[in-house]
C-alpha cells in the first residue's frame, strides 16, 4: 500500500473493482533486483503485467523483456525494447509466430524438445536456443506442474540437436516455481545446470547462459525475503557450482517486480449466513472474484493480505466468494479468511499484492461483468 | 457437430482457435425443452453464452432470460426480451444494480438471506422474490459448493421478511448441480420445496413459484438424458410432492441449450515428451487452454470430445496442455486423454460440446493471447 495508490482512490473515486498500480514501486523493485544481482541481466515476465505504462518504465530503466507470445513482443517492442533485450520464453510456440519474432529481430528462443528445436531451426537460423530442464518446485507457493522443461538428460539431446541443425545451443534455464520463498531453492537446479554444461561440453557445445527463472516472492501474508537475500543465495549457489566459469545469468521477475506495486479496490456486495445456526460461518461476497483477476486464488494458492476501515477490530473466519452465479468462483474457504465482525455490505476494501497476475486473467465478460479496470500511476 | 459448423470451418479457414455456434442446434434444444415441459416457462441462463444472436433467436422463439448483472438484463432486453421475461437470478446483487433492474421493469429477483431482502424491498418495492435453497448437488460433474442458497429453514424466515416488508414473496429455487445426469436428482429438493410452500402457507405467506434451476445436460463424452427423460422425471416429482395444487414451473437451461451447439477449433502447438523413456506420455499442446476459453476443465470436471483427422487410428494416452507459461494451464493429465498416434503438430482439432461456459471465461489476454473468437452461424 502506497500513499500514492491511497491518495489515487480518494481523489478519483473509481466505480466498480480496479487495479492501481504504482509506478514508483516497480521502479524500486528494479533497481532492487539490479542491485542485488549486479551481473544478472533482468528480462521482465511480461505475462505478470502487460500496462504499457509499467512496460515502457522498465524499458527506459535498462530492463530486458520476456516474452510469451508475439503480442508480448510487440509490446515490448512499443515500450522502447529493442529487439536484443527480448526472449521468446514460450516453449511452446506455433512455427509462424517463431518466424514472425524472428523477422522482428527477436534471436533467443526457449526449447525444451527436439520437436521445439526443429520449428526454430527451419524458420530462425542460427538463432539461440536455451534449453528448460525440470525442477520440482518445492516450497514455491503457485503450484508448478510438469508442463514446461525435460528431463536434466534429454536437454542433452536437444542441445545437439541443435547445434547440429546449426542453431546456437546457448544456456540451460529452469524455473524453481512462481512466490519462492526459499532462497536455496536455485542451489540444486544450478548443480543440475552445471553438470548440463560439462557434459555438453564434453559434446563439443559450449553453453553460455544460465537462465535463473522468476519464483522471487511478492509480499502477501507472510514474509519473503530481500532482493540482496535472493541475489546473495542465488549467486553464491552459482558460485559453488560453476567455480572460476561463470556464466551469463538471466532472470525473469514477474509477480516480484510488479505483485506488490498493485492494489485491488473492491466492494462488499453482501454479508450473509447460510443457516440460523450461531456459530455459522459468515460469507462475504465481493464484486471481485475468480473470474474478474483473482485467478491465482485457485486452489487458495495465494492468499492476498486485504484492508478494511474496521482493521484492528475483532475479526471471525469467513469464506469469502465473488458475485458470479458461479459455484466455484469462491476465493476463501478451505482455509476462511478473518474479517472484522463490524464489516458491512457497501464497504470498500483494499487487496493488497495485486499487481501481477490479475488485469490479463480477468475473463472478458463472465456473467456480464466488464474486465477488470487498470490504472497505473 | 453439425454439417453447417463444417462447411463454415472449411469455407472461412479462421485463424486461431475459435469457437463457431450453430443456431440450429439452440433452436432444437430449446423447442425440446418447450415440448417435453410444455407446462414450464423456460428461462434461459444468459452466463452459458450471452452471444446477441442467441439471445436474439430464443427472443423470438418466446424464451425468458435467467440474468447474472444489470449487462446481461440489457443484453437480453437489447435481444428483445419484455422486462416481464427476465428474472435477476443472481443472489448477490449491488443495490444499485437492483435498482437499475427495477428501472428497467424487472420484478423478479432472487435471494437466499435477509440482508438481500432488505436491498430489494429499499430500491425495488413490492417485487416478487425467490428464495434459493442449499441443495447437495450429488451426481453433478461440474462441482456445486455452498456459495448459493440457504438451509431449508432459513428460507422461512427469508420469505416471511420479504412479506413483513411489503415485497411479494414469490417461490423457491435451488439447483441441482451442472451437468446433472441424473434425472431423480430434482425428486429430493422438490419434497424439500413442497414442504416450504406448506409451513409458509401456515404463516400466511402463498407461494406461487417453483424455479427448478438449471443442470441440464450437454453432449460431452457420456450420453446424457433427453429432454423428454427430464421433463418425465422432473413433472413426475412435482406431481408427487406437490399433488393437486401444482404451481408455476420455471427452468433455466444454459449448458443444456447452448452447449451441444457449439464447436470450437484449435490447432496442435507442439507434441513431446518430458524424457526419452520409451514408454513416457506424449504432451499434447493446443493454442487454446484454461485461459482462452477451456475454464470447465479446472479439475478436469468437463471432459469434452475431441476430434482429429486421425480418429479410428491407435491411440494412446496423452496430456494434453494449453499454449501459456502458466503450469496451471494444463487441460487433462489426472485422467490422461486418449489421442491418435498419428497425430502431428500443426493438426486441426476440433472440440465438441463448447458452446456454453467458454467465450465469456475466456481470459482478456493472458500471455497475449486474444480473447476467444466466436462465431454464430
Amino acid at each position: 500500500m502506497t500513499d500514492r495508490i491511497l491518495d489515487f482512490l480518494r481523489t478519483r473515486r473509481p466505480d466498480g473493482p480496479c487495479l492501481v498500480v504504482d509506478l514508483d514501486v516497480v521502479r524500486q523493485n528494479y533497481l532492487g533486483f539490479a542491485h542485488a544481482m549486479p551481473d544478472t541481466r533482468i528480462f521482465y515476465a511480461v505475462k505478470a503485467n502487460p500496462a504499457p505504462e509499467i512496460l515502457s518504465l522498465l524499458a527506459e530503466l535498462g530492463s530486458n523483456f520476456d516474452c510469451a507470445s508475439v503480442v508480448e513482443i510487440d509490446q515490448a517492442l512499443t515500450a522502447g525494447a529493442t529487439p536484443d533485450r527480448i526472449s521468446f520464453g514460450n516453449t511452446i510456440k506455433k512455427e509462424r509466430d517463431i518466424a514472425r519474432a524472428f523477422a522482428l529481430g527477436v534471436d533467443l528462443f526457449a526449447v525444451d524438445c527436439v520437436e521445439e528445436v526443429e520449428k526454430v531451426a527451419r524458420v530462425a537460423p542460427g538463432a539461440r536456443v536455451f534449453c528448460r530442464i525440470l525442477c520440482d518446485g518445492e516450497g514455491a507457493e503457485w503450484p508448478l506442474s510438469r508442463k514446461f522443461g525435460c528431463e536434466p538428460s534429454m536437454a542433452i539431446d536437444v542441445l545437439t540437436h541443435a547445434r547440429d541443425l546449426n542453431l546456437t545451443p546457448y544456456g540451460i534455464s529452469f524455473h524453481v516455481g512462481s512466490q519462492q520463498r526459499d532462497t536455496e531453492a536455485w542451489d540444486r537446479a544450478l548443480s543440475v545446470a552445471a553438470g548440463l554444461f560439462h557434459s555438453l561440453a564434453e559434446r563439443g557445445v559450449e553453453l553460455k547462459m544460465v537462465n535463473l527463472g522468476g519464483g522471487f516472492a511478492a509480499k502477501y501474508l507472510k514474509d519473503i525475503p530481500s532482493a540482496e537475500a535472493y541475489g546473495r543465495a542465488i549467486m553464491g549457489a552459482v558460485r559453488r557450482h560453476f567455480g572460476n566459469r561463470i556464466p551469463e545469468t538471466i532472470i525473469e521477475p514477474g509477480r516480484g517486480m510488479v505483485g506488490g506495486a498493485g492494489v485491488i479496490k473492491a466492494e462488499v456486495v453482501l454479508i450473509s449466513k447460510k443457516s440460523d445456526a450461531v456459530d455459522e460461518t459468515r460469507w462475504v461476497y465481493l464484486d471481485i472474484g475468480k473470474f474478474g483477476g483473482l485467478a491465482e486464488t485457485m486452489d487458495e494458492a495465494i492468499r492476498y493480505p486485504i484492508r478494511t476501515r474496521h482493521d484492528g477490530a475483532q475479526a471471525t473466519p469467513c469464506v469469502i466468494a465473488g458475485p458470479t452465479c458461479d459455484s466455484a468462483d469462491v476465493l476463501y474457504e478451505q482455509t476462511p479468511y478473518p474479517l472484522p465482525i463490524s464489516l458491512e455490505i457497501g464497504d470498500e476494501i483494499l487487496i493488497e499484492g495485486t499487481g501481477a497476475y490479475t488485469t490479463t486473467y480477468s475473463s472478458m465478460g463472465f456473467n456480464g461483468f466488464p474486465p477488470l479496470q487498470s490504472y497505473v500511476i
